[in-house]
């Protein structure tokens, strides 16, 4: 039994840092890298990939809305779905090129923020990224939430699902996460937090915050990296997995 | 004998338009695409692309400074050449992957305004966009000017170099454009302009203001494309040059 | 019995023109200035100010989403009104400054674009955009639809509305705009618009599409000056009002 | 004997935190304030005049170049001088609203990172910033660097001239600072830095590298306050002024 860790990565911008890459890629074994419409730019992508590249990381192409002062966590509408299949593969690119000149590969796509909450609640969204990635590169993997739009549009275009969990997230009974305002949707404690992806891990199933059981091929993790007490939930996570002989590897990874 | 003819392309951005792009592209060969930094956006890129793979024109990748406001015309000092590198890549990342959403491919990058003059005059920055190109993709052409860094950067690199001459900008003896504040440094007549482009292909030679000669390989011209009397010029360059025999064709085309 | 005429203006930005700002301020009597976040730049609003000057116009800040590549037509949510009632603020200021280099000044605001549709939907909106006038400037009037938010905002903030009724827009029965995407939501007709509107203003009540009377106070007009149709409509808009003996002057003036 | 003490703030920019501002407030007597073309943003710009108003300090405007990414240091040349008057009013005047909201009040105006070099090195960009100032509020006033144009320019225009020593930057014999690249352009010891702040603020005169003598009226001593050796020097700083009977006031306060 095998499973990967992903966290959001590369988040700087210019003058500005985010988030505590270096502890983080010691953890995870793909990093989400921002393509500069919500964070990162060329120097910090190009450094993430690097640096990924070097702890034998995976890393994926993370696109966002244009709007680096919300951190594409605002939903924007207004724009077309080909509008939306664009501006993702131009993300893509940019950062498959400086994959490039840090000589690694971009092996995935997953959205960021509002972009991301979108894929994964409405069939257009996730058929917008869906078609980013075919017309980009189709070999890359399309990171999904089990039982959602971005689950099955992969499947119907012939994309390769990677289906993530989050490790703090309380679930709702069709898949989709509880609302952050909702109590209890954000799981606080670390070793809670590790028993619980452990056991649907062993399950490959999401055990829901109503105790509703659905099945799904997990096949990655998601944690967080910002903060003292992120950092340390994301370790004992993987601890925990590992502790269990659960072998900890990139997605795809012979 | 044959030459290419390129022109700067897709320079709108979201509501605003700029150029004929329709116009000139029955007349160019090769696009030079603005990726997003200086104008242009995934949908103008996508478009632009889509509409020289209709024509037959090859697309280039033209990557300028992150300078909207200024039209990546204003010189930007400060960054490290690593940092220009990386600039120059993501764009050139993210014109491929609009590219491959239009069916096109990116065969070659050509640095705009500001970045443009630089490469030309400046060895260091010469050598970032070479970098850059070998970085993501080295079968791609450099666009170069004869005689100047860019020109011996791309041979000294491996990279293949696409001469190219202006139809409208007088010379140096040094091989660099005569600066737009001196008399005589823009040619507005057609017809003068279109023979002198003729005269310097058949002779692979640049003739400069005072009359020297500079012997070179002429890959490409440049023709402008913004206002009717551009587009009438490089249609007047298109046509001498044809009806002298001149084989009009992108570089690199079987 | 008078009338104000307002137009959007100044949408140019840097290296872009839009509209025919010299054509428009010789029928219109308030132009709405973009202020940067959507169109706009300070070249481009002090330029916008100099002309209004010059030629007797009113000007008021036109604030909009930070959205330049969706021209401020894009919904953005996520913001809490403190935060949409500071980005406001911040582009009344922007704007009162330039216009003080034009020895102008700032005499009301209007919502563009997205922002404007919500300020005119929401009522958490049209208090954001109230408090922004209150707190920069209470004397700045604020521009209402009646019987919308916006109106019923500023009566109650004590700020000035000044009503505008849409030239060529459809009115539903409760005030709102008819959505574009309906039949019949934007009159095409000079003729047919223009003597709407004088029917309107004569009648000081606007007209729904099923035939219903809103009586209201109409403060001004506002015309579009995008493409030479809507030049046309505007001018024939003003003819008619002013061949039927109704003043045009800006609201306010005496 | 008197003297204020300025520090950059309000660099923030939405996600993004910098600075430990709340700690600087403690320290400083006037806050130059991001105006949100290199850093800050509405909210942090309200957050900051508000903290300020709070502490009793003064607030400045602080524009800089529209460049995010490079947090202004870069220096972009291409703009007229009115452009770059105009860019300047532009951000002095979003901060006024800004203040106002907060209800604080901009009384002076000193240009970042590399405009602020410019503005000390070449007499135009001097005079852009002058006119800036004018043209919005003659009234605030313009802090200067002594013996370099800005303190002649301030002094020319009728201006409020404020001048600044630094507490950590050696200085050239004509008055400019030494450049950040030779050895003992920066002191790094707070100790030392405070005491030769001191002596200078004593002396009314600042004292090169050479240890040539420039007599000068000495307002306001800039700190940093970024990292926490900053922070301490800062405090130093204030200290030994406040041990040596230096009284600690925003400039111009009663």
């Amino acid at each position: 039994m095998r499973v990967d860790i992903n966290c959001d990565m590369g988040e700087s911008y210019g003058r500005w840092s985010l988030g505590d890459d270096a502890a983080m890629m010691d953890i995870i074994t793909s990093a989400n890298v921002a393509c500069g419409f919500h964070g990162g730019d060329p120097n910090v992508m190009v450094e993430t990939a690097r640096l990924a590249k070097e702890k034998g990381v995976s890393i994926g192409a993370h696109p966002g809305f244009n709007d680096l002062w919300g951190f594409g966590r605002r939903v924007i509408r207004g724009d077309t779905m080909e509008e939306i299949e664009r501006m993702i593969a131009y993300q893509i690119g940019a950062m498959q090129a400086c994959a490039a000149l840090a000589g690694h590969k971009v092996t995935y796509v997953k959205a960021h923020g509002a972009l991301g909450n979108l894929v994964n609640e409405e069939m257009d969204f996730a058929k917008a990224l869906g078609r980013a990635i075919k017309g980009v590169d189709p070999s890359m993997g399309y990171m999904t939430q089990p039982a959602r739009p971005t689950q099955q549009v992969a499947e119907e275009m012939g994309l390769t699902p990677i289906a993530e969990i989050f490790a703090d997230r309380a679930y709702e009974d069709d898949g989709q996460l509880v609302n952050r305002k909702k109590p209890g949707a954000v799981l606080h404690d670390a070793e809670e937090a590790a028993k619980r992806v452990l056991a649907m891990v062993r399950d490959q199933a999401i055990t829901t915050a109503s105790g509703k059981r659905i099945p799904a091929t997990i096949d990655t993790i998601c944690v967080h990296g910002d903060g003292a007490t992120a950092v340390a939930m994301a370790r004992r996570v993987r601890a925990v997995l590992e502790a269990d002989g659960v072998e900890i590897k990139p997605f795809g990874a012979a």
